[in-house]
């Protein structure tokens, strides 16, 4: 185990996609930060609405739990509706980011309003709710869908990639924003370019998300323990999630 | 199948607490209607923190998805989270309403200000999550925790019922509310006799969600399958959840 | 009277829509419900402002009275900006249900985001403070008006029914929303077949209330008599509002 | 009609509290300017509640009727509850203040939070609901209520504006506030004495609201009669209500 | 000096905008009201954006410490960012008023939402902010910025006039509001003909400001001096700012 | 200059605070990471209210832009009010962070809920005011104030540090909350030792900003250029502030 090892978890099953995260994660990281990228053995492919990212929280949940067994400092949950995050986050003592949280506090330090590009008009709807939870509803200037599946970040094409910088370009002229988060795990190897070609900053969250686990590490702060966060009540977990005891 | 046949779904394994919400539930439904009351074969024994949560809607979404196969007009989720509530409404098409939301929404049409009731301290912030995400932060007075477990409201001594009892009281003395919400499926059979204690509304979610689902399907209306609650997009899931596929 | 009577108040002087009121209410009705649909006997022909609802409001108080005297066992407010509904709590001992209420809660619970068509722009603000009050501001995708007076809805031409199919129809396409709010208690009827149309729930507050009313006396629910909503304080009232005495 | 002429309007039928609130208002108004202080002559004695500010709004327009009809300026509501401001807003064309409107803006424009001190708690929330429609929820520190009645502050005992006080002092001493907003037409005369006494800003909403109303016309300005607010549209008001034709 | 002396302070450095002030402050200022116009001897020519404001924040204050001194009775800060608001009051005793905040309250007292005209589009993000500060998010329909810099309002062309006046026409049209705030203190003599033009209220701060210090005055209120906005702790000033000590 | 430098500016003129500042940000930093702890050479000794913090933004923009011509690659202000944040982003172009923003930001990552821990009770209205601005109004649980100036915590005695400590301990037994946010910089080396005694995360806004920075530069983000936050408009700055030309 390296001197500060990052679980980051893309909490869906395709591997390129893993990778993808995988990719942008290490290249955000500190030399001396270890990345260990996992996804879970099971579960969704993608996540596209509330009943994919139920299923996907688990997947989460286990690979919390592995993370902490192996004794990683802190874990990154690498979906943009950050599935299971106050569940990951009873289950382990070390820091535990989403993605879309990452990115949304991040901007909110580098400009006055930001607006977000997304995959699916139906996932929309969970980025909304996010903003309200964390408070940022009034930071965000508008939010965008490119109306393409998750997966076609991955089919090679490029064509997503085109529609996600369209998408960003056209957000800039009409948005009054002054940054703009992407809002897919898979989006996350774009953000260095099109920060370059926009001139504004671009974010990616896992990037965004990896940076503040190792500074909260490196601060001597994991997750409150104390509390609504506490470990969970001892109770015996039956069935096929009984891995999670 | 009856001419009317909703699904209560206790998301946690403690069939104690199956029971006491069923029977909520018969007491509250209309001579037309049939109750069906299951729990799911896996999961948790109670529902205490956000990880309980997360493996629970799992549950709720096995059950909701049998139950649309069963040909169940609409779904109940009777713990007070609401767990997994906008996932299940992906799968279900008739109307799915948790038990947190029915009781408060009862309680802002008869009375200006309610405060909630519930069991461990830890519990509060989700009930403060519901709130703000309902719309009914402003309309709370307040929220109070009799700091005992869950299922200490099945160990057939009473004594939970009676902090539940001494708490209302305390509440409508000092609250300012002008009605309570009792923030547990298990406290369910308690409703009415504290009403007529109390001189005031005391809710219960459970009768109040059947109520909801009965009015609803009634109406013609169901879960919107237009747009951020349309069916799950088709994707294989792998693994121990597969019976969700 | 019968097992369930509930009185349902247009609360303006038109006898025409007061019959479309009864008729939405009589097939949202339980068969065992009465439904006893009345009128002020003086007052506004409709209501399309904020001094109309103030006018409004005594018509309504009027009636609770005499409804409450008749022993029905709820009232339901049927007109969109809910006038009085407050007052109207604090002489009923039975639930007061507004159709603006009732229909906005039942959106909140099958689609994440509603829509509103209501008639004159110049109500849209009423809808607008509502949405407020009741908590659901950020329930709400967009409001819309047909740009008619109320009483058009009643002129047998079908013009106005045809521009709230229309604007529902465009709600639907460029909204991101799940669901319409009728806004108008003469829209009452146009709401199964709407929904039928769009494929998706577009709800009349008349039969929601209806249904809520039923819920809540069946739930040995009504009206909080304790704090804010009790009766109100013994005074008499003079001149030509002492009928309300 | 002298050259700037405000009808301050009590909208309860006792003339004692006229007349307290004419004094006030005399003592806060410019010397040119002409106070004309009515009340309806129905309605109710006091205003404690939903329903007593229904039947007073009632009043209120009447007299708003009556005094655009005498060519005065502009309207003081001189109710703590601004009963029927809308409505009145409506009828007017000259601007219309009420005295919690008047008293809340100017408190917030001398301190950063102020405290309310009212008469019956449950007038409490129709303060609360004034706060959250005018904005000004985050900028209360708190709410008190005396516990008597209104009209014991006419009862000539002294009794209440003794409580008034004493409440004052306390939320000076433990509510963190800079400026106190006293929540009734009855206590008006007893802001300049406690501003002294407490060294800190103690507000007379009916003081206020002639100064607002003065400003307003002053500046060439009224209530807006374009949009929302323009004179109601024309309709035969029937029965008891008809001289509000 | 006057029996009522108001220091109107134009935080930038240009003497023809202090002028425009100066002229509008005395036309809104009732006849016993001396009117001391003054602005910085040193600082920014106009003020577009949050570096400008803090600048100019400093001239505030040295203004306001001064006008204390000279015995005067109130200040207005006549730019529409209100710079230095909180921080003149703290140096105050008499009522410190910015026209951004007078123009906003008024606007909410003669309409139900509210329109803003600005300047640049970069101080769009002040007028957000203040509107949420003041708690006025909810009440503002839109904000529109003309895209000139402040002091294209003094070059004598009329064409920032005019693109001001056009922007309002648009606003009446569009945005469903019922007045209009304009944004900038170099447009505070527009508001009486735009008024007239418009037929619905047009408000500018500085006139609005005024009057609102005279209403303060009048009824005997400051500045809070107990709690938030006492007189700053007694510290010593060093450097170019020591005047201000 | 090294490979990332970062310019930690105490907003005071107290020596001895930029060094428990530098220290604290020294012990945060990565060991590439180069701080250079700055105040300005004029202002106030202490910030304790909106006229202090006033002064003080203008020595935090006289320091960024020398740390700008110095080629710093971002910029703390170490003033738990942030005083000048905005203002100082449009000059910067590296990231700008204030250390009630950092801490804040964290303690929403690691915990439900926070408090604050602050000196004198005059600037918990300051900190409200962020938590507003930044959106976390809800987040926080309660705020606190030792009632002791600033500088107490720099007088060697100890006594403000153990009040500190004591309010820190006080916090976690009654507010519910998971995490404290030490609300001044002279408090930052407070943050690890309360945090091991409290078994909970005591965040210190100093060290925070410092990683928050490090993060963001190493992620290529810088403050946006773009809109609201560019460089400001070119315009000459006079008298004694023209050293910010």
């Amino acid at each position: 185990m390296s001197s500060l090892c990052i679980q980051v978890i893309n909490p869906n099953t395709t591997q390129a996609m893993t990778e993808t995260i995988a990719r942008a994660a290490r290249e955000a990281a500190s030399p001396a930060t270890e990345i260990i990228a996992v996804s879970p053995t099971q579960g969704v492919p993608s996540i596209e609405g509330h009943a994919d990212e139920a299923i996907a929280a688990l997947g989460v949940l286990e690979q919390v739990k592995r993370g902490r067994e192996q004794g990683v400092h802190g874990h990154v949950i690498a979906c943009f509706g950050d599935p299971g995050l106050l569940a990951a986050r009873e289950l382990a003592s070390g820091p535990v980011i989403g993605i879309a949280e990452a990115a949304m506090h991040m901007a909110t330090m580098v400009a006055t309003r930001f607006s977000v590009v997304t995959t699916l008009p139906r996932t929309l709807i969970i980025a909304r709710h996010l903003l309200q939870q964390y408070g940022f509803t009034h930071h965000c200037a508008a939010l965008h869908a490119i109306d393409l599946p998750v997966l076609a970040l991955e089919d090679g094409s490029g064509l997503a990639q085109e529609k996600v910088r369209s998408r960003c370009l056209q957000a800039q002229r009409e948005d009054g924003c002054g940054a703009i988060v992407l809002g897919c795990g898979g989006m996350a190897t774009l953000a260095r370019d099109l920060t370059r070609e926009l001139g504004m900053p671009v974010i990616d969250g896992v990037g965004a998300a990896v940076k503040i686990v190792e500074s909260l590490v490196s601060l001597g702060l994991g997750t409150s323990k104390y509390g609504d966060l506490a470990f969970p009540c001892e109770k015996k977990i039956t069935g096929a999630l009984q891995h999670l005891n």
